[in-house]
């Protein structure tokens, strides 16, 4: 075996003495080692795979961290990591510990900021560049967007700006793979179609070319011939709408092809007047046979670290259900922004092609449109992952919950999710829901009250908000009828004398795996499942606290105004102040990655955390019996 | 004095026996109208007078109800209101009790939704259009939206979301006053302005005129021509963009041609294929002389009903600390979106036009940034009304909080707003701030507090953000320095024995003034300012609840997870369960317009409702005193 070249690069300039032959080495060693890690790590391993040669020319035109390199999403740094001194930390990424799935300023100085959310990159960047006309300085900025990203609305706000501020040493880079995660929607693929399956397409820019060199012409008219040209020779390009929008079109380039980028990343930095738009077209999973022939499955391939319980994930029991509802009524229709198959609605989709819709990275569009359909007759269900639903919380306030509309919103990954890490966990959709006047917000237990829920949801009109967990339910089964619950009626999952757990969610599977290990220890403890952050069961609360004397929240959302919250302000707003209550939850910090098993063991979400907390606040004799390794139960009895 | 026609229009189809004469005089007599009510009564003027005719237009080509007219945020719905039934009541609109400033269903079937935030029209239009497809329905839906709208990120992503759905029988109008509240900014000014500036303008047109008619031509050619014919026959149009896009672009029409309207607007039914955008151009103010000279100004004359002390706005205030800072500190800049005047920018920005920057109605673009800027040595400031900034509440947790980066954001018009009603109060940002981790959050007593804040903002490093009210502070003297203070400390305002009241921001001295009152009772009351909603000064709430044993919490917020919630976590956190609270908050429900003294007197946030609640709740034997015109004293010192 040849040595690497690759373990010469310690630092960007590393890469700026070698040959351009000597850097497409570098190319096949950083895609083997991207491949050999992530096919067993799990990760984002096509839309690295397609971005290799581009971030080397980068870094080879370039001069990081004094220029900045902006990553829209920042999902796509593998390489980046692997060329800026992280190399033998790569084989640990997303691991707790190790190296962030994203970028991560607290790594390198070659980070420039820390996103894992679509269509913020461009808006970034245009930020450090006016910072740099404002100080005077000739750093360049160059931002990086995925066309899936580019089709976000802070994307165009952000090109928007760019245009008119028009800042020096600015580059925006589209990297067009030709689809986001799911296939790309709207303007940019329907050019793209257009142009390239035009039949006449090719003599037509011949003619065109033949007319441009023959006829006297104008500024204007030699403008439009030119641009056309421009685009026309990259056959597949709407290079009109970046011209008319106020950017300099280059491209569309190759992105595979090292030397092109490198050439073309310099007539950027030569060119003056507009914004350079470069046009990268690049193919996901580039290089990997399997992640080429199948990207969006291999987007992400799945952590071998998942439980494999072989229970069905919480996304795929709401499509089911929704299946369902929909056979029975053609009112209904799913909205999903960019993540049909994230959220189990892909199975929808191909049963009911006319009622599903996919919006693109479009949050705020996917809510607001929901409004439009409920307030015409239909039964929207909108669902995005937690954390990109922060995108839309205006939309949800003030569509859907201020015009009191009948919109169903699945929260999908809320809560712990694991290697994603920071960027990406649902901690604060309880908090942003239930501030809402109107909004329902609740959360399945399992699986089977899943089901029921969605069916809950569909029945009440209004706004209904339901918080699902990322991953496998339960493994309990499943009615084979859909039953209506009760609005704001918790229920007891199981009774006892000397403490309550109120656990919202996922957490009650928890909360019961506690009151099991308590119940060895001779304490008796209650367990119930609210079901509803909002509106509060506040009688069954009541009850069950006064009962007990001391209870326990949990929930997986931060504390501050959470689940626990709710539950502090109604027990204080009876006069309830004789109850001790301890708020499980998840705290004021931004929780870095690792497995979501390892991340509840450490905010103490798991049972034997549940465990400690309710021994450590409640049983102190026996925590320390316990820990003395000495018989619990004597201390909890006497 | 003849009649008026107007006077016999009570719904739409009146508005369709009239001919073209007889509808155009409606048009006279509905700007007389508006222009005599709201110069009195105060509302959006100048927006109103440039929609009159395409108001008019759209009721006599379409059949509202059962058509659906949509017209983004709603602010310019007067004239509409006018022919739909409710032309008695709009001499009360805004007031408590009368028609609302904006679109609201509950007053009238003719209004598809209540909306008061730009960039949701056409989404909920598509969701409506899309609605009657599915449902087989041959119903039209109009969107009308501003071009100050058309440039926020939500209307960009419906855009996209409409040419690949590609509805039957929608159809979009860009209402095109060349500006939205602001100067709009963005590449649809550039084009215009890059266009009509052009000195070989209108030869090149004739060129092009003449080429296209001489030269053999594909298809390709034949379309690029045509296209630009299109445009540059209206002088001012990037129909390009339109097209290209996968709109079928017909215009641009003059906004007061009244026929040329509904030949256009007709045109537009009969289209087939795309979904046709008609460019109306309309000029804010028009028919109004003293409105069409400055219709920034105009866009929402003050209303009479202002307190009138002479107190300088909070806005102001934030403004000229600003500009004091600024004349300091060259890393300082300042942020707007669209709203350069409303937030005071606009002084800033005459002072230091290179260091503020108004993005346009793009709040989600205006903070990531700011965070792009504070990564490269700046201190952005960006101010957004509360209501607003909810649009931009991902990007607050992810591009600021997350990377702690050191951006001051200033939430105006926090609280009660007064007659914008219930789409406009700034009820909820506490709560979905003050669940931010790295998040402070603040608000100022009084204007000279204001400026001691803005400061303490400036030299602190992080995430850090101010709620200030809407309107006149308190009138104090303002001190000759700036001061920094200390991070997470509340100040006591009033030592007292029997009860204390944690008022923050603006609620502050409604409690003092309420304090004032209860001591005529004979109750000694604290008044604290907490300054802080995060992080709580926890020892000082402690140290003064426990003294008095019974406390209120005061905040102009929804209670829900708001600043009464945060001091109950730290009360049960801390064990100290024998302390009262009583919470008095915005409720869980969206309150209606009037003015902001009439909604503090309803919610009870003024001082005569805290010494209510603080009576009702704490010393019932004084209020029933107080109740029975007895000498309340008697009971209080029992």
């Amino acid at each position: 075996m040849t040595e690497r070249i690759l373990d010469r690069i310690d630092a960007p300039q590393d890469l700026k003495g070698l040959t351009l032959e000597e850097a497409e080495q570098v190319a096949d060693e950083v895609r083997e080692t991207i491949i050999s890690v992530i096919t067993e790590r799990g990760g984002h391993l096509a839309s690295n795979l397609g971005v290799v040669e581009l971030t080397l020319a980068l870094h080879r035109v370039f001069d990081s961290p004094n220029d900045s390199l902006v990553w829209d999403t920042t999902n796509q740094l593998y390489t980046h990591k692997l060329v800026t001194g992280r190399r033998d930390e790569f084989q640990d990424i997303r691991l707790a510990g190790g190296l962030s799935g994203f970028g991560e300023p607290m790594e390198s100085e070659h980070d420039t900021l820390c996103a894992g959310h679509a269509g913020t990159g461009l808006s970034i960047a245009l930020g450090i560049a006016q910072s740099a006309v404002n100080r005077g300085s000739e750093e360049w900025t160059v931002a990086v967007v995925g066309d899936g990203a580019m089709t976000s609305g802070s994307s165009f706000e952000a090109l928007n700006n760019i245009v008119h501020l028009n800042p020096e040493r600015m580059i925006v880079i589209l990297n067009d793979n030709g689809m986001s995660i799911s296939e790309n929607i709207g303007f940019l693929t329907n050019w793209r179609k257009r142009l390239i399956t035009h039949p006449e397409f090719q003599s037509m820019i011949e003619r065109m070319k033949s007319i441009s060199q023959r006829v006297p012409t104008g500024e204007l008219m030699y403008r439009i011939v030119k641009r056309f040209n421009t685009g026309l020779a990259g056959l597949i390009v709407p290079t009109m709408f970046w011209t008319e929008m106020g950017f300099q079109y280059l491209g569309p380039i190759d992105g595979h092809d090292l030397k092109a980028l490198e050439q073309t990343l310099g007539q950027a930095m030569d060119s003056r007047g507009a914004v350079p738009l470069v046009h990268v077209v690049t193919h996901k999973g580039h290089g990997y046979e399997l992640a080429e022939e199948d990207p969006v499955k291999f987007h992400q391939p799945s952590s071998p670290l998942g439980s494999g319980s072989g229970a069905p994930t919480y996304s795929k029991v709401f499509s089911e259900t929704l299946s369902e509802i929909m056979r029975e009524d053609e009112s209904v229709v799913g909205i999903s922004a960019a993540m049909l198959e994230g959220t189990g609605l892909v199975d929808v989709m191909n049963e009911f092609p006319e009622r599903v819709f996919d919006v693109g990275i479009a949050e705020q569009h996917a809510v607001s449109m929901a409004a439009g359909m409920s307030s015409n007759g239909m039964k929207p269900f909108v669902s995005i992952y937690s954390t990109f639903m922060q995108r839309a919380f205006d939309q949800i306030l003030h569509d859907i919950c201020l015009q009191n509309l009948d919109v169903t919103l699945i929260a999908d990954r809320a809560g712990i999710v694991g290697e994603d890490g920071k960027t990406h966990h649902g901690a604060f959709d309880i908090t942003y829901l239930r501030c809402l006047p109107n909004a329902i917000v609740t959360a399945p237990r399992d699986e089977n009250h899943l089901q029921h829920l969605i069916y809950t949801a569909y029945k009440y009109d209004g706004p209904f908000a339901i918080r699902i967990a990322r991953g496998e339910a339960v493994g309990v089964p499943r009615d084979a009828e859909l039953r209506e619950l009760p609005i704001g009626k918790g229920e007891v999952i199981m009774e006892g004398e000397d403490v309550a757990i109120f656990a919202l969610g996922k957490s009650n599977s928890a909360a019961v795996e506690a009151a099991d290990q308590l119940a060895e220890y001779g304490i008796s403890c209650a367990v119930v499942d609210p079901v509803y952050a909002k509106p509060l069961d506040a009688d069954l609360i009541f009850e069950v606290a006064r009962k007990a004397g001391q209870i326990v929240t949990v929930e997986e959302n931060v504390l501050a105004g959470g689940f626990g919250s709710a539950v502090l302000e109604v027990l204080k707003d009876a006069g309830l102040d004789d109850v001790a209550v301890h708020r499980i939850g998840m705290p004021d910090a931004f929780i870095e990655h690792g497995t979501a098993a390892d991340q509840r063991q450490q905010l103490r979400l798991d049972a034997q955390g549940i465990v400690d907390q309710i021994l450590g606040t409640y049983f102190p004799d026996v925590a320390a019996r316990v820990q003395r390794g000495e018989d619990p139960r004597l201390a909890a009895t006497a």
